[in-house]
């Protein structure tokens, strides 16, 4: 079956969507730890992103390069930090998450709630700092 | 002046090395999130991760995989995380943290304690396991 993910990226679950190319897919989180956070995920469906080849995990980390220049053009943030855990979905995902502070990139802060509209708009900035 | 872990790369200051080539350093951070908790550096002192050319990035990437690789081997671990943050030392470096769950990435975590003689047993385990 399908990972939330794959179905995400065929457009059957719905998204605030930041890029994709022919590889790879970035959206954001709607469970963010920050305004702006994101996930960046490969278009083929591979659960441990160490799994990944050589190629795709190289175009994978460049992909998230340019992601979050975006972000930081247009979330204001210190820097962009990242994550890998992927235990809850069997899909290889990068956080890409705007940090103030060290301490912004914990698993146990409250999560930030926002509503349909503030995450378009989130999107669409992010996404316009793109090229 | 010389960045902490540039002084750990030329071996002014001692450290639990993993692995090493003309690029990048690998080592046993300290203050451990789990046991086979690594440190992945550019030997050149790069601030902020995504300010690496892309060359070096991939590289980066590739380096913490095989390294990844030799920690899953060595240390028992559902898979291994991997965390950026970056703002306690202006030098670029990837957390490669063995988890068995979720919550083994979290900042508030207590950190393990470990013997010298118990640092030095893991970095030869994991150094083993490369190539």
């Amino acid at each position: 079956m399908a990972t939330i993910f794959s179905r995400i990226i065929a457009g059957e679950i719905p998204s605030y969507k930041i890029a994709e190319n022919d590889r790879f897919f970035a959206f954001l989180d709607i469970n963010p730890m920050a305004k702006g956070h994101t996930l960046v995920v490969p278009k083929q469906e591979t659960d441990y992103i160490f799994d990944l080849d050589d190629e795709l995990l190289s175009g994978m980390i460049l992909f998230s390069k340019q992601v979050a220049s975006a972000i930081q053009a247009a979330i204001p943030c210190n820097r962009v930090g990242v994550m890998v855990i992927g235990m809850e979905v069997p899909h290889a995902h990068i956080h890409l998450i705007p940090l103030q502070r060290e301490g912004d990139m914990n698993l146990s802060n409250p999560r930030v709630k926002l509503t349909q509209e503030e995450f378009e708009e989130i999107a669409r900035k992010i996404a316009s700092q793109l090229r």
